[in-house]
């Protein structure tokens, strides 16, 4: 299936600005891109990257400079159907995890992220329009059912854990089998186990 | 199949106690319990609830007061297997979930709880001993490999959102469908959804 997965090419993660420098944060999100373009072609599927700006990588990219909902409503107009919509900042995402999101046929699957958002989306009817901001899994949701769209829901941590916060760093250390876990250990993150809770640690050289 | 659900009777989710006082923090520990064992008692299982204290629901009660993994341990000791062994802060659970744990017949099937933890276990092999302490996620894992244990991981949203802090009431009050999310509306919580994020938000009169 063609798989749109927008990308913020400019000044991303700023909400890693206190772990990160720009240069840093540009290079982690193309590294968690890659690896989500990797996963999904290796799991059979047609990426298409929607971007703000330029990106260097194996995939058409798609540019368009509006904000994401209106660029990725305006790419929907013009495809024929169905259109999965994955985020680039799921680096735990595996073949297994994109494939149950086509495990069922509903005109809409939506996997839910961490904190109320919208990971990744299967749409198979031409009624459903994207609404990323706020709470947007419920918008999404509650769109669905006004519309009388029929709609599946995948429970999956892998799709869950989108990457904003120096906590979900911790996330992808622990559970990452890609680049980006590897790209973060080389930087010298770590986690700190001794607490109760793990943390983030920072090799003292940084 | 008979499934251990450990329960921390006194002073429970201390990490709540500033948007809940202990009473709360009691009575919203008890029901986010029974939603756990009615799930699992729809789902076909038998739940045991192992407390540090009495409790009084519907189910057979162990008490033991000794440390968590210890306790879980010495109870495994007495049992047939297999066993499971679900958290009973997992207000999102729910029947499909709960059968996912049994997709596998694998020795050891792990469920990840976000932050490194544990959330769900099926165990199959008198090898295995439980440590919940740090990142017992990490942990249980490498003591499967060096024991040789197959193990097979469950990939569900649902099962890692275990409720410590408060950001975790906002995932409830989205995805919850059983008593929990009512209670939490009922005592005043609701999303704010006004910002980039949803936050948790009180009704006045708290």
């Amino acid at each position: 299936m063609r798989i749109l997965v927008p990308f913020d090419a400019r000044d991303p993660k700023t909400r890693l600005s206190n772990v990160l420098e720009r240069s840093e944060r540009e290079e982690f999100a193309r590294v968690m891109l890659v690896d989500v373009l990797d996963v999904l072609q290796r799991a059979g599927h047609e990426p298409i990257v929607l971007a703000t700006d330029s990106v260097d990588c194996d995939c058409p990219v798609h540019i368009d400079r509006r904000p994401l909902s209106e660029a990725v409503n305006a790419f929907l107009d013009e495809q024929t159907l169905p259109v999965g919509i994955i985020m680039a900042d799921l680096p735990l995402l595996t073949v297994d995890t994109v494939e149950r999101l086509f495990d069922s046929s509903n005109e809409l699957v939506i996997a839910p992220g961490l904190a109320g958002g919208t990971n990744g989306l299967v749409i198979r009817t031409p009624d459903f329009r994207v609404d990323y901001h706020g709470t947007s899994f419920r918008d999404h949701r509650r769109q669905a059912k006004d519309s009388g769209i029929d709609v599946s829901v995948v429970d999956s941590f892998r799709l869950a854990v989108d990457v904003d916060d120096p906590e979900d760093l911790v996330e992808v250390l622990i559970h990452g089998e890609t680049e980006t876990a590897q790209w973060l250990s080389s930087v010298g993150f770590t986690v700190d186990e001794t607490g109760d809770q793990p943390t983030l640690s920072l090799s003292g050289d940084r």
